[in-house]
Order: structure tokens, then sequence, then C-alpha cells
């Protein structure tokens, strides 16, 4: 069968009007010359030789038929609409913002930046690290610390990892908790501190214990939940007294006026930037942080950004310390954090940029005189105004009545406050947004009073005003005009590659289209502006997005429910093993804590097993890189009462359908274990197979790869958990707004739905390709990765492949013996790519030395050919180094990338031409991104630690 | 006075939150430094010294106090919601269109393609030149004919033009219209007839002259107006019989379908692009087009794109043939077309480019069975469908009954169609929009009818099919994807520079920030999605819009009252003079038809007055640049009894404040005559001194200059214009939708409100900058243009300065003693510039041989330093050509710009290096710009004409 001829799915898919048109790299016509490369005669047949067909699905999608492009936003924007926007005073961490109309346009809504992937190829992302360097000296200056990393996901889970930093440190499993933090932090520090075996502690300042080495650390929240403002030094101190190491959750708009918990003598310090401008989403994402004393730096979890030296010697910046954590540590490591918020921390480091540290102090200044003013009209009207000194959140006593009635205007009017325990409170958060106090003084029954004198004692105390100077660097003093901001962002954005300017192909990162229709509702008001606690008959929009989401997510995976509040892939990982925990507890089996992961498994794995309270055994992969069935038997057997999971990621990290999926399956299932199925590759399943008919309990999703969630240059992701039916009642709930099963295990993100706003794209995603979109997406994405590997594999051998030698929708390149025939590293060849105009594969992982390509189904033949083109090129290059027509040293590889300054320098003086240096391919004269520096000197940059911007200013 | 003592204006509009904070480039600090360098205590001092006190305005603008940008942006909401969006179906040359998202967002949405300017400097122009390529390409195909210009204002201007052109070249001056076109370019035919003593004969087929050398020329609708399709051949045949050329104005989506006008034997086709893409916007700003037979190509009015070559032989486009017209021409010009609407012609050729040839004939294919459907319907129903065979549009019958009934019930449901002279018929147009037919059905009272049978003479006959290919290009045929658009989009962005990258510094063109908080309501849908002629109820936000905008205006100016309605500098001009003219013949002094020009004015003054039908007597000026009084006095007295008007510029186009303004219009006055002053240069006079107040009667303003209208990259403009009260009643009026005063003259525009929708960025920076904003805004061009001035006055003479030493907004270099020196040209040293990073200043113009200036308000310190350091450095070059240290041919001005591939070529054989040729200064090791051509060859690309895609690829 022609592919002409090929199934009526694959004719609509390519109508005039479908998105899926648009979201294809390929047509039919290419799809026809590729299927003649790899001796097909049609898709399916390639699939029928890719997928075992014991376990290809034998029907198509249950989803709602493909809406076009404006049919899907006309019906996202219904949805919408039934949010409705109140005036909200909650706090508790979620603050309304404006976002800076620059920030937003040039960044939030530029696929330049929103396109770009992890920096993990320094040369090209010198952009963005400089965005993030801003952050975390940003960060450090507003805390007074030393070092702070480059975001984390939430400030609770921020919290938990600071906690898990201190147990690490200190060894003792006892954590004290001020019973004033936010009650979602305290949530999840349940959660994450419970499978560690941490006793946690909630108490005021008085509990703490008082005796030596009795805590591993304490967090304190500043200002309180309530909004009241106490000195933290004696909480410190006392933590310091009682041998913990102190963490200090912070607001870090308020640290603008506020003596910084740095000079509190705190170690640690976490807090969230969303008040930096980022829009409230719902939930997220936003951008958290943690920053730390200098000798706990390199405890720091997450990812951290450090100045080093290019080859040339300028300076230039990278992510440093990767060797940390779960990238070796595997099981040993204290956190399975592998990402950050990227672009959430460049606009909140971009807001400071733009506004300056004089026009911080200002929006806190206005904030703190509007809540003075407010509490003052208050007070003034009879109401019993507590909790002070305060930022930006008054607290007021309530009798009976008062809270009744309160309550019953509030409700009235449509306006959110905060009612503390037992209605004995509550409280009122004012924000930059706060335009008119007319509405709250209304419900108060209270007039105006901007002339009533405030209290003394209301005002912050001398003692905990901040004294010392922050965001000194020129970069936050010299860009707070619109026409130089704009310029900064655009020179920072030219030195990054991003999707816009041609393929990255990832291995299991699935860098696909992020299509515009997906991502321009993200700024629709009444999708942004919602604050994550309110009422939920106030986010109606959104509880029915969700719902539908999860019933689509349901039917991809085969699963009986869903769950999106993990806000990374990690975190998906981290709350599908506690929901087998959960489970193994409910049937009285807690002894249940083996947890098998194949060696072949992401870092992340072993991780987050160990962060759920499992002990790892490793399982065996054969020479084809399949599970070793013997050792794999061998293992479940040996463990067989105390079986919890077993973690495996389909198809295998190394590429490969593996037809022994099921009979895995079941033989955990026969020892009494659950499967957690890692969907790191689930856009080689999607439409053909399902993890939940696969025999797995269990699957996270990475929305970020999948399902066109773009990376962002590193973050925000979003990891949802399906799970099977037996599992639903575990499924995470929330300590503020219920969420998950019957017998929901605690919360693992901040907030209910995690990063809510940007499951949208995902929805908008899903709506426009249907079902037959979606199964061709996979089957495409096949076809390109078998593309690539047979026009390479004359060149490269390829490594792994199925039983009908076909990969799946990656393809491992093996570069390892031109170390032995050139000198040449993976590395290098990885760096000469830049020189191409490409972005390298995945360099050394799953196995070290070679490159994992996976091209996805958005690229277009001609960008494949390019990419091969370069490979091929390339390869001319190895030839002439091993025959010493190159020198093993001074040749294009190992001096690669080049940079336009040293391409043009006056000197040239290497064994080989400035061509073929810059231009060794015909199309970069067309359009050639150039490098902004040469190779980073990795080594030199874990040695000297620099993570602020101050380090480059003194290069 | 230090700067810091200064107003209490002065130290509100630097206040946080200000948005004058962030469109201002240089702040307290700043401008204390650079009055320091002028040896100014206060920026009062320096205006004191700059704008004669006579002159100054002494109160301050009554405008609303400047709002936040969130405040602003909220009120217009508030504004914009006020328009209905209701289903429209009334055609005319305005439908519904889908902008596909990735166009809107990399296009519209992306400063990187709206700020760039008019593509003179053709090397780091060529991304959008290419687009524009793709545009004329795209034009010449759907017409079938040679060449296609880059776009002209509207689809009715465009008409007119096409009539000038006709009697330009057949000198007859009597010209026929179809009576089936548009009503609104019938009207504006008649605008522009009359004052050029062309006589217009509106009829039918019949009724044109059978006699040789009868008229110059016709014009026919293809489809007419009602919607009605037939053949145009009779009709080309019958206007060439009576030695005319035949005009047709097209629709280019039925194009697709239908036997385009080329092969019908046109000469010329005009229509409008808006259907591609581009927003109603209430009527624009959009692409209209002018297509003719290459024997005509010559005469093509406004910009065309040719393809050249470079300094290195490759293919290089630039804007041809620009010595025609208004340049060189000036009185004897027959248009005053000086610009095109780039920005809307690149979006619609991207339309095409996104769709290819197939995907818009299924577009077109779905609209004309939409509507076979809808009349095969609305027939079995029993109304009496007329006017076939049709394409869009259906047109209906109606007794006096059905007439009352439909236009109540169509008023009920709030359904807007379009009902025919005498209510006899009503027309509906469908577009690519329609989704359901429903609402129109019920109204009509009938079903649905998809299975009734079309009557075979309602299809399309087969002699007027097309049958003829089109878009073959490869562009219109590789780019479907959306990964590949994006890519695309991004490589043409990335070869042009805009005010992204660095200052524009263009003398006259005030290429200051564009903010983004201006532009984010043009995308809008409750601004966007608005036709024309939706009855002004419907349109309650633009109305109110409009008004407080021509209020606000009418104050800045000091005039009476204000039109939008031109949609370009030269149409304000126009209408400008067209309402002198009205007020002349109104006293029965029809006689006077004098119009006095100095020599120094704009080109586009003088095409303008011979347009309006006015003699051009010309003005000389004296040394210092100021109009010569003598020979001022001596022109007026002479023509004392038919002078019409002056035309001055003011501030004049040497950058100087005449004191002598004043007199010079009373003088004019005493004649008899009218002032009309160019506001080209107002941006040197908002706040401090108001053309009303001067003496002008006639002020036009450029809102794409002075109030932040971005250029498009060449387009789009607004040129509205403000009048005495004496002139008031003749301001421009509609045909369809009226306005204008109570005498209008006739519209000047296609539009009621011309370009409609950007309006609202004037209207957003007026608001958001407050009285106070605005005039500091004025004296920070007036400080960064002297500061420039003071900067660079010992390298090159500064030309032409008041009466104080002082320039205005703007200052003149002088670098023509260099051509003796060292044999170096000003475009040389323009050239260099772009090495530098630089957009050159105005070249050549008002004074050959020199640079002009303006650095606009916007630009910072540090980047007018910038450009001063690069103009001395640039000077450094000058004197070692002239001493003999650089080659008086081979060096780095001559051979200027330098590409990346030039200067990592192989060989490098010139008489200076790598580096100093693409690194002459520090900041480009930061950032650097590289042109993507060598230098282009104007006189080969003017000698051979290419202006089509496939002359890129022959090369």
């Amino acid at each position: 069968m022609s592919c002409s001829e090929a199934s009526s799915c694959e004719s609509s898919v390519f109508q005039f009007g479908r998105f899926s048109r648009r979201h294809l790299g390929v047509d039919r016509n290419a799809i026809t010359e590729m299927l003649g490369t790899l001796d097909c005669t049609s898709l399916e047949q390639l699939i029928e030789e890719t997928v075992p067909a014991s376990l290809r699905l034998k029907h198509s999608l249950t989803l709602p038929a493909a809406a076009s492009e404006e049919e899907a936003l006309e019906e996202l924007r219904e949805l919408a609409v039934r949010n409705q926007l109140c005036p909200t005073y909650l706090g508790m961490g979620y603050h309304g913002t404006h976002l800076p109309a620059v920030i937003r346009r040039n960044i939030l809504e530029n696929p330049g930046w929103y396109t770009a992937y992890t920096p993990y190829q320094a040369e090209i992302s010198q952009g963005r690290l400089e965005a993030l360097l801003n952050f975390q000296t940003m960060i450090a200056d507003l805390t007074g610390l030393d070092v702070a990393n480059a975001s984390m996901l939430d400030e609770a889970t921020a919290a938990a990892e600071a906690m898990a930093l201190c147990y690490d440190f200190k060894k003792i499993p006892i954590f004290f908790v001020d019973s004033h933090c936010h009650p979602q932090t305290i949530a999840l520090l349940k959660t994450r501190s419970e499978p560690l075996g941490i006793k946690l502690i909630v108490g005021s300042i008085s509990e703490i214990p008082s005796e030596e080495k009795s805590i591993c650390g304490s967090l304190l929240q500043y200002p309180a939940t309530d909004g009241t403002i106490s000195d933290p030094t004696t909480f410190i101190e006392r933590t310091h007294a009682a041998g913990g190491l102190s963490v200090v959750a912070c607001d870090p708009l308020a640290m603008t006026l506020l003596k910084p918990p740095g000079e509190c003598g705190a170690d640690v310090a976490i807090g969230s930037t969303q008040r930096f401008g980022i829009p409230l989403g719902y939930g997220g994402p936003h951008a958290a942080f943690m920053a730390v004393k200098d000798e706990l730096k390199r405890r720091l979890p997450g990812r951290l950004i450090g100045v080093s030296k290019d080859a040339e010697g300028n300076p230039g910046l990278r992510l440093t310390l990767q060797t940390r954590e779960q990238h070796i540590r595997r099981e040993k490591a204290t956190s399975n954090i592998c990402t950050a918020q990227v672009l959430l921390a460049v606009m909140a480091s971009m807001y400071a940029v733009y506004h300056g540290p004089e026009g911080l102090v200002h929006i806190a200044h206005r904030i703190h005189l509007k809540a003075l003013q407010l509490a003052s009209s208050l007070a003034h009207a009879g109401w019993h105004v507590v909790g002070r000194p305060f930022f930006d959140t008054i607290k007021i006593q309530l009798t009976e009545e008062q809270a009744v009635l309160l309550k019953e205007r509030a409700h009235q009017h449509k306006v959110n406050l905060r009612f503390l325990k037992s209605d004995s409170a509550v409280t009122i958060t004012l924000d930059e947004t706060t335009v008119s106090l007319d509405s709250l003084l209304k419900i108060f029954g209270a007039t105006d009073a901007k002339n009533i004198n405030h209290p003394i004692h209301w005002k912050l105390p001398e003692k905990l005003r901040r004294t010392t100077k922050f965001l000194t660097h020129s970069v936050f003093n010299r860009y707070h005009t619109e026409t130089e901001m704009l310029r900064y962002l655009r020179r920072l954005e030219a030195k990054d590659l991003s999707l816009t300017t041609s393929m990255i192909p990832l291995g299991s990162c699935t860098m696909k289209l992020n299509a515009t229709s997906e991502m321009l509702p993200i700024t629709w008001e009444h999708l942004s502006n919602l604050h994550p606690f309110v009422p939920v008959d106030q986010a109606q929009g959104y509880q029915e997005i969700f719902c539908q989401l999860e019933r689509w997510l349901a039917e991809i995976t085969g699963f009986h429910a869903v769950s999106l509040q993990p806000n990374a892939g990690s975190q998906g990982e981290y709350a599908g093993l506690l929901v087998i925990r959960a489970y193994h507890q409910s049937r009285g089996q807690s002894h249940r804590k083996i947890c098998l992961i194949p060696h072949s498994a992401h870092g992340t794995n072993p991780a987050s097993a160990a962060m759920a309270g499992m002990e790892i055994v490793g399982v065996a992969c054969d020479e084809e890189g399949n599970i070793d069935l013997i050792d794999f038997k061998a293992k479940v057997a040996a463990h067989r009462n105390h079986l919890a999971a077993l973690m495996v990621t389909y198809p295998s990290t190394h590429g490969v359908f593996e037809s022994s999926i099921k009979e895995l399956c079941a033989l955990v299932h026969q020892a009494g274990g659950q499967v957690y199925m890692d969907g790191a590759n689930m856009n080689a399943q999607v439409g053909l197979c399902r993890p939940g008919d696969l025999g797995a309990d269990v699957c996270h999703l990475n929305l970020h790869k999948t399902f066109c969630i773009p990376h962002g240059g590193g973050g925000p992701g979003v990891g949802p958990i399906g799970v099977a039916k037996h599992l639903a009642p575990y499924l995470p709930g929330h300590s503020i707004i219920p969420t998950g099963g019957s017998h929901a295990t605690g919360e693992v993100s901040a907030a209910p739905w995690g990063s809510a706003s940007i499951c949208i794209i995902s929805w908008m995603y899903i709506r426009m390709m249907g079902a037959d979109g979606l199964k061709m997406a996979t089957q495409i994405a096949i076809l390109n990765a078998n593309y690539i590997a047979k026009r390479l594999e004359n060149y490269y051998p390829v490594l792994y492949r199925g039983e009908q030698r076909r990969v799946a929708h990656e393809c491992i390149l093996d570069v390892r013996e031109w170390k032995q025939r050139a000198s040449i590293e993976v590395e290098d060849i990885a760096k000469r790519l830049m020189d191409y105009g490409f972005h390298a594969p995945t360099m050394s992982w799953p196995v070290p030395g070679t490159l994992m390509v996976e091209p996805t189904e958005s690229e277009s033949k001609e960008e494949l050919d390019r990419f091969c083109d370069a490979m091929i090129s390339i390869h001319g290059e190895l030839l002439m180094v091993e025959e010493g027509r190159l020198d093993r040293i001074d040749n294009p590889l190992k001096r690669a990338p080049h940079t336009a300054h040293a391409v043009t320098a006056a000197t040239w003086d290497r064994g080989y031409s400035r061509e073929q240096a810059a231009y060794p391919a015909p199309w970069l004269r067309q359009h050639k991104f150039w490098p902004s520096v040469a190779r980073i000197d990795n080594v030199y940059g874990d040695r000297n630690l620099f993570c602020s911007c101050s380090a480059v200013e003194g290069k």
C-alpha cells in the first residue's frame, strides 16, 4: 500500500484547516519519500515493525474530534470567562502583580525565550544564563545570603528541599516548623518528611527544643502567614542552640524594607518570586528560590549558574556543579529536582532589572502605606487590628458575630478575604495591583481615613528596617527605560539558540513545536489573574478545563484517573511512588519498600524512590539495552515479600519498545508489587499503545515534552500522574483546596493544581490534534527517528534497535570509537554542531560517549536532512583528523565552537581555514547562528565557584 | 537653577509608576550631565535659547492627568468593550479573516518587525525586502499582471492612483467608472478627480464612449460590489477601443478561482489584501495593491522592491526606481504617496506563504460553497436570488414589504446586512470566518439546505475559471508547517536592524519608542474585528476614543477640530489643502490657486499641492536655512490676488525654530491666503508651542512619528489634520458613514476614520504621558539633539542653528568636505555606520551630502554617546584616508558594510584588517549586528528591473 492510499486517518490529518497539518513537520509527499528510504511501503508497516503487535492499541482513542485553531481558542475562551475575577486579598504567598508589558511581550510571549532548552550547551545559552545569574544575584542580595540557586519549583517544595538539606547536613531526623508558616508549606513538609523518617514539630518559638543536637533545622515565615513581623533573630538563635540550621521563608518584596534573613543569622532562605511580575495563573508556574550561606553552597539543590571562562579567556556562564545530586548520586541523592523554573526566574529577575532597587522599594513602600492606611481606617471604625508591625497583610481579630457578618458581606460583594482558624480573625493582604480600598472599607463599614495618624507601633521598628544596600550591580541600575530594557532583552535572546533557529534534537526531551495558538491563552486575564485559593466556584472555567484534560490524559494513558498537581516530571515520579506507598500501607503492607530500577533509568527515578522512603535495587540491562530478564526475575524473586514497585521507562531510555514489558509487569504484580512507568518517552506511545494496557499501575507524563508545554529555557514543567482504578483513592490531596482521591496522600506541590495555567497549553494541543492527529504525531515521530537512523547508520553505528531493526522515536549514535581513532570525544562533536547552527543531541546519556537524537514529529524532512548533512560533514572532519589531514588537537572539532570574534581576528594560526571553522555547510551562508563565547572551561568553573553578577564585572 | 531644583513638572514626570519614566531615555542625572556639556544650567534655559520666547506656549496643555500603563489599559478596555461584535456580512472590500497565530505573534506583535524603518538602507533591511518581494510576486501572480508594487494605502486610493496613472499616460482628462464599483471607491475618485480637472463618468458598460481617445482609462470592479461576476473582457475591450487603459479592482482571494484581470487584457489591477489575514480594525490599516503590465512599470506609484546585486556579486534587494515621483519631480509628480503599508503587506504575503496556493484555493472554495449553499437555501425558501454567478456575495432582490421585514429582523438579531439603494436588494458577503449560516437563515425564515442542488447557472462559468497556476515560486510552497514558518519569519527578522537593536537616528522621522503598552490593544478582538461600515451605534467604543483623541490633538496643536481620516502624512497634506481649497471656493475665491512652498520643503508638499489643483511657486531659503523673507514678501506681493496657501514646515526641515514664523503667517493672511503647516517636526513643538498659535490654519500630524505609531518597516502611518475654526466645516466627509464638517469635502481615504485601529496607539501615548510628560518629551528631544550636535561639532560642522546657536530636535552634520579631502561620500559614511551597528541618519536630505540626525527623547545618554563615539571613530578613519594611511578606494568606508562572510573569507587582501572592518568599536564585542549583504549596486538594480521572487532564484 502506498502512502497515498494510506488509512483514512492519515488523509484527514493533512486536510486544510486542520491544526495537525501545521504541527506535523512532514506532509504526504515527504512521508512517501522517507518511507522509501526506509524500504517501507506504508507508515503502518513501519509501526508494525517498531511496536510489537501484542502491545498495540486496537482501537482509536476516544477524544473529541479535532478542533481548528480558531474553534479551540473560541471554546477555551468560553471556558475561561467562567472564571470570576473577584477582588482577592488572600495572600499566603500569592499576590496580584503587574508584569511590565515589555517583559510580557519580549519574554513570556516570545518563542525566542520560551522555546529554548535547558542551558546544558552553555556556549549557545549565554542569554538566559546571564538572566539566571541576575536572578541568583537578586536573591542573594534580597535575602542577605551568599549564594542562591537558579530557582525552585514553588515555595513549599523549596521549604521541603531546605528541610532535606538540613537533614542531610545535620543527620538529625527532627525538623522544627513555626506554626505561622503558610499552611500549604506545613502540609507539604508533612508529606515530604514522613517517608524520610523526619519528625516534624510544628509549634511556636517557645517550643523549640533547648538541647544541643535536638533538631536538624527550623523554618520560620518572615513576615508570618498572618502578616505579623517579628524579629527572626531570637528564633534563629534558638535554632542554632538546638543544633539546627535556620531556614527562613521570606517575601522578597518585603526584604526591600526589612532586615533580610542573612543579616539575622539565617543559614538558608527560601521563598517565591511570584510577586515579581509573575501572573498568579491559578497557582503557577512561578519561580521559588533558595539561598544559603557560603559553606552550604555545594549542597544547594536544583540548578546553579556559575561564572567560568572560555577558550579565549573571556568570561562565560554555565550550569555549575552539575555532577551533584541525581546525576551521579542516584539513590543517595537527597533531591530529585533536576530542573528550575527558568522562564519565570528570568521574568522575575527582569522585573528587578527594570524596576531597580529604588523602584522595588517604591513598590514595597506604596503597598505598605496602603496597608497602614487601611489598618488605620479599620481601627478608626472600631475593628480590632492585631498583628503588628506588618508589611502588606493586616490581621483583625473578630468576635463571633463580626465573623458571621463579615463573611456574609464578603460573600455578597464577592471579595475574597482570608478567615483564620475558627474564624477568630481575618487577614487582608494588599499588593501592587491594589488601587482603591473602597470596596474593602465598604465591607467593613469603614470610611477612608487618609489623614488618620497611624499608631506608632504599627510602623516598622527601627531595628527591623533594612539598612544595607542591595541590587547594586550595574545590571539592576541601567535598564530602567523601556527602550534600554527592550534592547537588553533582545541582546540576551540573540545569544541563545532556540527552536526559532533550528531543530533541537534532544533525546528524551521531545523538543517539538510549541504552537502559538497553544500559547496565546496563557496571558488571557481570566486565566492568568486567578489566585489558587479562591473558592472553587469562582474557578469554574479552570475546573472544567482540568476535568476535560484529566479525562483526555486518562484515555491516552489507559488509566482511571489523573492528578495534575505535580509541577515537574520529578514531582510526578515522587507523587506516583507516594500513591503506591499509600496503597501498600492501606493493605497492611507497609514493609513493601523495595523499588526495582533498571540501570538505564533516568537519575531522577532512584532519587524519587529514595525520597518516597523506598530502597532501590538495580536491575541489569542486556547488550541491546533491554532489561535483563534473568537478572530481573532473580531480583523479583529475592525481594518478593518486600517488593513495592518497579520503575520502568517505556519505550526504554535506549529508545526501544521492549516486547517483554507486559511480562515484566505481570511478574511484578504476581510478587505483590506495583508498576511505575516513567512517561519521558510517551511521545512514542500516544495513540499506539497505553501504559495502562501494558500493565503499569501509575505513569507520569511530562506535559512539557509530549504535550507541547515549551521548555522555557529550562522550566517550567508539568508532571501529572495517571493511575489505575485501585490507586485512584490515593491521588494527592491539598490542605487548602481539596483535591485527589478519597484517601488522598499529602500534597506534593504548593498549589492544588500545580502549574495550573500552563496545563492550558496541553489542553489546546489535544483539543486541536484529535485522536487521529495525536496518533499520526507518534507515527511521524517514529518515522523521523528511523529516517535519521537510516541516513546516518553508515557514518555512525546506531545503538539499540527493536527486534525488526527499527528504533522508536529516538536513536543513539555511537561516536565512542573516535576517541581512539581521532582523539575526538563526544563533547567535541556536540560543540562542533554549534558551528553548523545546531543544538547537540543529548550527550552521554543513557550511554556515556554517545549522542541520543530525538527529532519529534514537528521537524520537516528538510530540517532532518540538514541535521544529517551536518553530522555527515562532521564525519568527514573526523576522518580528516584520523588520517592526519587535520591535527589531533588543532582541528575544528576540538576548537569548536568558533565565535565571530575568533574567525575575524587579525591573526589566524590554526590548522584549518576560517571558512572551515565558521562556514562548514552551505546553508550557513543564508543564516549563521554565532555562538557568543568559545568553549567554556568546566573544570575551572567548578573549582572556582562564582555565582553572582559581580564575578562577571570583576573579570 | 540646577536640574534637581527644576520645575515641579519635571519632578513628577520621573516619579515611579509614571509611564514617562519608561518612555524618556534619560533621567535626572543624565539631564544634569548633558546640560553641563551644553553649558546650560537648566532645561528651561536650553528651551529658552532654542524656541523664541514670542512663540512659546504660556500655559500647560489641558489634557487628562497621566495614567499609569495599567490604568490606561484598563480605561481603554472599558471603551473597547463598548464596541459590539455583531455578525457582519457587509463586504464592500472588507472581510472577516483569520490571521494565523504564528504570523500574529511573530510579526504583528513583534517589535523586531514593527519598529523597523522604511528600508532605505537596503543592506540592513533584507528581511522585510524579501517579504515585500514575496508580496509583489503574490500580487503579480494573482492578478495575472507583470509587475506589482509593494502595496498602496487602501483600495480606494489605489483606484485614484491608477486613475492618475492613466491620465498621466494618456493625457485625456476623462475617466470612466463602472457604477458597480464599491461606493467609497467611486466617492474617493470624485474627490481626487475634481481638482485635477479629470471628468469622471460613472455608468454601465454601454455608456463607455465608443470613440477613440475619448477616455484615459476605466475602472471595473471584479467581482462587482454587489457580488455579481461578469466577464471583464468586453469591458476591457471597449475601454481599449475608447483609447483608455483598463483598470480592474479585484478581490485577490476570488482571483484564486477566477480568470485574473491580466489574462482578461487589463492594464492595471488594484485591490486590497485585507482578507489575507489582516484584522478589519474598523477600517485599517490594510495593504492595498497595484499591479501593471510591463510597459507601465516605471509609472507605478509608491514603493517598488527590486533585485540587484551586492559588492560581492550576491543578489540583494532594494527599493528600486526611488528617483521617481515626488523625490525629484516635486510639483510634476502625479502621486504624493511616499510610503507603503509595509507591515500589513508583509503579513498578507506571509498569509499566502503559510497557506500556499492550494491552501488559498481551499479557503476560496470553502467560502464559495458556503455562498452557494446559502443561496440555494434562500431560493428554496422563496427569496429571489439575483446577481449570479457570484463568488462570496449573494444578492437578493426585495419587494418593498420584504425589505421592511428583513431590515426589522436584521436589526432585531443584530446582524449586519447590506441593503442596496432604495432597499430594492440586499447583499450577503461570506468570508473565511463564516462558520454557521443558521442565524442568517433564521432571519430569512429559511432552513438549512445542504442537499439542495445548486442551479447550474450559479456555478462559476467555465470560461471565467482560473486555469493558470500561481504562487509557484518555492517560497509559497515550503513554509506550510508552523515550525518552518516560524523559522522563516525569524530568519528574515534577523536580517533587519530595528529599534530592538540600536537607535535609528533618522532626521524628520522621529523613531521613538513604540511602547508595548501602546501596542498591546491592537490585537484585542473588540478593536480588531470591527467592519468599518457597521452602524455607528455598534462602534461606540471607537467613537469615544476618536472623540477624545481628536480633542487632545486639537489641544496639542491649538486648533478647533481634527480629522483622523487621512491614513498617511501625504494624505493629511492633501486633505488639508482640499480644506483650504473648499474654504476659498465657499468665499467665491476659487481663483486662489497659488501655493507658496519653500525650497526646503518635503517633496510631498508640492506633489500634494499639485494633486489639490494648486500651482506651486517656490520660495528661496537663506544661508541659515530659513525662509528668505525678501523673496517671500516678493512672492506674496506678486501673487496677492491668487494666493491660496503657504506650506511651511515648523521647525523648518533644517531643524531650526524660525522666529519669523508668525510674521510669515500674518503676511499670508493679509494677502487672503491660508497657512498650511507640515507637522513632520511636531516632536519639537508639543507642549512648547502650537501651530494654531503660530498662525497656521491647518496642520497635519504624523501619528507614526510624534505619537508613537511604529513605522512598521515602512508603514502604516496616520496623518490626521487639525484646522482652525473657520475651516472646520470642510473637514473630510465619507460617503457611507458620515464624518467631517457641515460642508465636508469628499473622502480622502476608503474608510471613514482611515487607519482606525492604530489611532489607539496614539491615544495610549497621550493618555499615559499627560501634559507634563509630553512637554518633557519635547524638551528632552531638543536636549538630545543639542547634546549630539555639541559632542560632534568639533568633528563635523553642524549646519543651521537658531539665533542662540541651538538646534531644535534634530541636527544636520555636514560631511561634504570629505569628498574633496578623502574621496568619501555621505553614502560611504552611512554604510560604514552599519559596521558599528547603527542605522544611518537621514542622508542627503534636506541638504545633499549631509546627514540629519534626530535622536528623539527615548534614547538614553549611553546610546547617544555610543552613536557619537561611532561618528568620531569614523572621523578618525576619514582622517586616515585623507592622510594616506588608508587607501582612497580600498578603505573600510568605501567597502562598507562588511558581511560576516567577507571578513571570514580565506583570503583577505584589503588595505585594512578584518578586525578594523567588523569590530571598529569595543561594544561590538558584546553585540554585533551583521549586515546580511555587502553594498548593494543601485545603478545595476535600476537598469535591470526585476521585481519578483523568480529573479532571485534565477541568480
